[in-house]
């Protein structure tokens, strides 16, 4: 050991745990995980894991909704130095298949609910890889449970270097594979630390985790908490009445959770039963607000709102509009950089724009990934010029604030998820009626935008809209089969035979309204 | 530039300006400077440092009390990617040569007030660097006005690594000379963002800047502001009618001050002239505050009081002692570490201690100095089992609180100041009269403690506490010299004849009460 014993996601829960050991860390379903706990548990599945022949560097990937032993296996496979693969749970078996096999990962901790499921119980054994099941029903061999009993509560005698890879996350792009995004300790600590800083986290707050602990907003909120000795009340999913419930009982403070969920929570018949009145900041992401609605959120839910926005590649949050400027700024703004990162707008030859310029949104700083996993081409094109780039489109107001103004790259962004159109575009393509399908996001009041599917049948072919949802099913994940499918005889196409979406997108704005 | 541009002391302030600059950065009598216009005259310096032929790694002293030009000037050295190596304005010509020399500065940049005093004209010419007069007054050639004078506003075309040596400051060890405190980027960085973090600096604050600049304490508090986009309202030294009035004028909602300052402004007649009630935290540093005094400044002075304490070694805060717990346990309580370090009690032979145990305070962490400059073998001793080791002795209460249980090395703490008292002994001794002298700290309302000499003459030899202090005066800081020297027959001796220095202090603790 050396004296700067340097910060790392391990660190982040021991320090918290020496600090204030008998606090609570995990809050879920009435139970409570101290830090203590939390600290020695994930200690003894590290523990656990190198005695289990894994050596540092190797990979474990994990497929789970949240849940306290969520926390325990992911600080585990990080204090061990091992690199942590959270897989999107929602994710269809030939997709996690995909990434289990390209991040080659040595290990899978699966929550034993969704193992048990029938889309799973046959599929998991093809992964071809170790189980481990944890969470709520994890009884008997090969859990989690039994993969901590007998071990030391001590970390393991290894000195993990902050610039070391500490997890690969995957995120759709415009392609039909989703990359694999690879972050440090140093990096992923970098955005921790600045979003302890950007939402001001005390001891005494209590964070919600209902957005998915497996994506990159909903982890650093709660590794941030962590490393600031709060609690994290954690649900399972997002259903209303069960959230307003753990809301009341585990009196958080800050809440983060997606424009339409706040929706639902605002128009709950049981919301009145519950005292939320220790809700100090809700944090909304992904999608801009309506006035009428954030308005009346302040009023009724909770005093203070903030977006906050960001993407795997660049630890979130990387942009915050805060409480103070709500509703006095209108349309898609995303506010400022949080401290660790720099925000800029660039032109395609690399050039920086000044305010109501168009351009494209790029960042750099601490939270930047280390590149995509074995595809370094795709690195390269990500960070031209020196800047990551993200793909969406932004204008500098006059006082500073960034302003989201679309996509450059053909991605949809649908409740919180990434769905690149491609990619169900070929789903359809894989039916034998299809010829082509174009595949775009339309506005919805749920889910933000809605993957909407324009098919052209073969001639002499026929399918129905239902047919071509099923056939999607294989494939596809639930959020990314298109929620409306429309059989047409022919698709607006330029004078060299490309398909304009604009023109779909414009025709079609109303579909769901 | 690679994608992945690494934080440094210069983003900090760049990313600042970038999302706001138009923010007022620093404020001082009236005057205000924006985050553009410190971001910008800060690349100005670093650019004429680069082009007058500095090169990266080359240290630049600097002697100053607080000011906007202290800040322009610091930013811009740490921008050119030069060592910022600011000095003790308050220490004596002799002390600063040694510094100047040690640090093997290429240039020092001087307050001109500072330079023009009779005790400094004679001096700066034989320091044998070349000087950039800086502060209220500077005119003229060699001025940093003239150096920022047609240089570019950009900063200087160069990637500064994280972990590059970033600044040097001395401290004073138990021995005679001081040791330089090696930091990188990255460590100051480290303790910036956890100040940010314990502090919830929000970009609405307007930190106090009363104590040194020059000092790790001040300095990276004031950068945690600059990291959040909040305004810095400089002091140039505590006078407390011109602090009451400054409070008011700049806002001021955190305030850092010594107990005996806020002493002073509780007493003051124009404390009731003066609305003060944006100050939401009052920070104490260095020593615990008597209950009484305590009371009475929560009710009329800033509802919460928070004492931090750290050393330049472990760029503070080290640890923190939060408004909820004060008033909640008594005695020198330092209460718990900051989010960035880990802190444990040791023994002598490396073991850690449990509650209860008194044992040498240490702490790990990427907060850590890299080392003493130039002194590998104190560099080792400091981080003997792979702990920086403080010299400051604690014990953890049962709910894991730390408390101060006194020292282990002979160093007197007076003012915000360390002293050590064989640099005073040194200096006495070197009178022709003195044959013996004894140099303790004791207990003073003011000054926390009060350096105290007691001496014994040479047979036949006569000299008076007045012509002792004097004599002092030549190599001594002002805050070093003894308050109080008493000629004494004899010393309490142990068997072996070494001075037992805690009968010293036991006898005469009530020396100024």
């Amino acid at each position: 050991m050396t004296e700067r014993m340097q910060d790392t996601l391990g660190t982040l829960v021991s320090r918290s745990a020496r600090r204030n050991g008998s606090a609570p860390a995990l809050l879920e379903n009435g139970r409570s995980m101290s830090y203590a706990q939390l600290d020695e548990d994930s200690n003894r599945f590290a523990q656990h894991l190198l005695a289990s022949g894994l050596q540092p560097g190797d990979k474990v990937a994990m497929l789970s909704p949240n849940s306290m032993e969520f926390m325990v296996a992911a600080f585990g496979i990080l204090k061990a130095g091992l690199v942590w693969v959270p897989v999107n749970a929602m994710l269809s078996p030939p997709e996690v298949a995909y990434i289990v096999q390209h991040a080659e990962a040595r290990l899978l901790v699966v929550d034993a609910q969704l193992g048990a499921h029938p889309a799973w119980s046959a599929a998991l054994p093809a992964l071809g890889v170790p189980l481990v099941r944890c969470g709520p029903g994890a009884e008997g061999a090969g859990t989690l449970a039994q993969a901590l009993a007998g071990q030391p509560p001590s970390p393991p005698a290894l000195e993990i270097d902050e610039n070391a890879l500490a997890l690969i996350m995957y995120t759709s792009g415009t392609t039909g594979n989703p990359k694999g995004a690879m972050h440090s300790h140093r990096s992923v600590l970098a955005a921790v630390m600045s979003n302890a800083v950007t939402i001001s986290v005390v001891p005494q707050d209590v964070l919600s985790a209902i957005l998915p602990l497996f994506h990159c907003a909903q982890f650093s909120m709660s590794a941030a908490g962590l490393a600031c000795g709060a609690a994290i009340s954690i649900a399972r999913g997002f259903d209303p009445a069960a959230v307003l419930a753990t809301l009341a009982r585990d009196k958080v403070s800050v809440i983060a959770a997606l424009p339409a969920m706040y929706g639902a929570l605002l128009q709950h018949p049981a919301r009145a039963q519950h005292d939320l009145s220790t809700l100090r900041l809700a944090i909304y992401a992904m999608a801009p607000m309506a006035p009428e609605l954030l308005r009346r959120l302040m009023q009724e839910f909770c005093p203070r709102f903030a977006l906050g926005s960001g993407q795997t590649e660049m630890f979130p949050m990387t942009v915050y509009f805060p409480p103070e400027q709500q509703l006095q700024r209108t349309g898609n703004c995303w506010g400022q950089s949080t401290p660790v990162n720099d925000t800029a707008l660039m032109d395609a030859d690399g050039a920086l724009l000044g305010p109501g310029q168009v351009g494209e949104i790029v960042h750099r700083g601490a939270n930047a990934m280390l590149g995509y996993f074995k595809d370094p081409e795709a690195t390269a094109a990500a960070r031209r010029f020196g800047w990551h780039h993200t793909g969406d489109l932004g204008m500098w107001d006059e006082d500073g604030f960034l302003h989201f103004k679309g996509r450059l790259k053909d991605l949809i962004k649908t409740g919180g998820e990434n769905v690149p159109a491609i990619r169900v575009e070929e789903a359809l393509l894989g039916h034998p009626a299809v010829a082509v399908a174009a595949v775009v996001g339309l506005p919805h009041s749920e889910w933000i935008e809605a993957v909407t599917a324009f098919v052209c049948l073969k001639p002499g072919q026929s399918a129905d809209a239902g047919a071509l949802q099923e056939h999607c099913r294989a494939t596809l994940a639930g959020f990314e089969i298109p929620k409306h499918i429309a059989i047409v005889e022919t698709l607006p196409m330029t004078s060299t035979g490309k398909i304009q979406k604009h023109v779909l997108r414009a025709n079609h704005q109303a579909l769901y309204r």
